[in-house]
């Protein structure tokens, strides 16, 4: 079969690969029929060392079920399936906790042991803690927002729930990235009244405000946190969602928090520590958030993207067939596609 | 009148100072009968520099109410009262909030401006919002416990409740001083099952386990982390009180936490960032807390105290005079004393 491989920095492939096949029985086989390019995969786009044997990519598909193992329950053949971002057994403390990031017979697609959702097909373990099956045909024009389910709108949801964004509650989003769009989707479907997107790309804002942004900033540093504070009767925001992971934009969102405010932070840290420890101390900011769980919410998400409720599929404007993914890794790393959709 | 006043590191002098009196139709003046020596007050006592004018200290008392202005309501000439760490006004929107150490119109006490709690008397600003009528009399026994919700107590109980400690719940509380004692009295308050206490004083831990500390772990750094992993299962503490404030013990607090799980703290970082934001960020941990709105806690914690549920007053092992303040600085930053408590 053919998938997506990376070398190294800038130095993305499709190539030949072995067969995705069952190999455990909690094993399902699934063929792909949508994948993404996420912004995490930008990492190591921007700085992988080069490496003979190359790493699988793609954490974020949409496929159906061509086999199961023998010890699969809850999706069978013909099933057409979504998996979260990181597999997970479904059953153990964690998964039972909702935190199935840190499942203990879990992990991570691609690599180099695993297949990739960025390739025709994928060995899926731990089946039945993994995969939802979604009612609807392969072919529905839902399918975007559907995929977004994978990663970037869980963690847009994530990213509110641990800024504890409520009704009547002020928002920030920093960041205008896919992730940092799909959190004004989620602090407006949880109720926000005030919802300020720190970002600086005229597309991105556009959409922005189509999702329920009601303020933009495009200062940084400095000037952002006073813009932001007066938007906010120079109080800062209940809660601030930190959608990049840089040291400046950490920082920012800590400045921004009001006395009290929650912090969720899910842009991958790029720095060994977080910044501002003494301010944000001294104003009891709660500093939250990680990998989200994605699978923790997809049922929640589910019913909202079925009934049009919200619609985060309107964050890919890069569609792309397999053989077209290095582009879509440079459109996004240019800038030039917010993000990138592969159909199969 | 007569107060503690600081000149700079190790310079702690008992001086005659202009008499407290009214001075805004908001103030009480009331009339000191208890204070305490407070951790934080060994920060300038171990790095103050030299200063001419001197800061006066003290922010941890109990007394009798001499005079009030006309504006005052809730407190009347001869309440016995006790007052926060930090005085708050009870109407601006922080301190509805629950968060009087954010209020719009409070302060500090002592410094250059405002007397300081380890003095004969003190101007009591915002008289309604922080000061607590007692229902007991000023020679009580259970006067020790009750000073302590001025602070410790309280900061200990908001250490516990934004680690998230409820009933069932793994809690580890690191650091064996005042606050950290009272983490564990506020942890086993809070129904946790397991209490680990993470310190070294003999003293300390004996007095931890009468609190309720079920395991103690006397090591430090990565043998500490080791330790306490191995006493739960492998995954780290639900729960983690961080009651020191340097960045080893915030990294050991950090690092004790498990996937999910939320560490408060309420030791005053000495370090101006959080170390380990990335595999913070990868385990889900939640970093909470700051300086503890005591006053929003003490009717709450009041009741345990007078019925004798608690006994954090158990912390105060050295009593003096108001002359002797200086020996009880010199004792507590020597580690001669837990906590020094000062009768007038």
């Amino acid at each position: 079969m053919r998938a997506t491989v990376m070398y190294g920095a800038g130095d993305v492939r499709i190539e030949t690969v072995p067969d995705a096949r069952l190999i455990e029985p909690t094993d399902a086989l699934v063929v792909v029929t949508r994948a993404a390019i996420c912004g995490s995969d930008l990492w190591p786009y921007k700085q992988m060392e080069h490496s003979e044997t190359g790493r699988r990519m793609g954490h974020e598909f949409i496929g159906v079920v061509e086999a199961v193992g023998g010890d699969v329950r809850t999706v069978k053949i013909g099933d057409l399936v979504v998996a979260p971002f990181v597999w997970s057994d479904g059953t153990c403390i964690f998964c039972k906790e909702g935190l199935q990031t840190a499942c203990l017979h879990g992990g991570r697609w691609g690599g180099t042991d695993l297949d990739g959702g960025q390739g025709e097909a994928v060995r899926v373990p731990q089946a039945d803690g993994t995969l939802v099956v979604l009612p609807v045909s392969a072919d529905n024009v839902l399918m975007p927002s559907l995929l977004t389910l994978t990663d970037v709108m869980a963690t847009g949801h994530y990213a509110a729930l641990t800024a504890k964004v409520g009704p009547g509650k002020t928002v920030a989003v920093v960041g205008d990235g896919a992730v940092g769009l799909c959190g004004v989707i989620a602090a407006r479907r949880l109720g926000a009244e005030q919802i300020i997107l720190l970002g600086r790309h005229p597309d991105r804002i556009a959409l922005a405000k189509e999702f329920g942004a009601t303020d933009i900033v495009s200062e940084r540093g400095e000037a952002a946190v006073e813009r932001v504070r007066g938007l906010t009767n120079g109080f800062g925001a209940h809660c601030v969602l930190e959608c990049v992971g840089y040291e400046e934009s950490t920082r920012t969102a800590l400045s921004i928090a009001r006395p009290g405010g929650a912090v969720g932070r899910v842009g991958v840290p790029q720095d060994e520590v977080v910044p501002a420890a003494v301010p944000t101390f001294f104003k009891n900011v709660t500093i939250a958030g990680g990998p989200a769980p994605a699978r923790a919410y997809i049922e929640e998400l589910l019913p909202d993207v079925l009934e049009g409720r919200i619609e985060p599929g309107r964050v890919f404007d890069w569609l792309g067939r397999l053989d077209d993914v290095p582009d879509g890794y440079q459109a996004m790393n240019e800038r030039e596609a917010i993000k990138a959709m592969i159909e199969f």
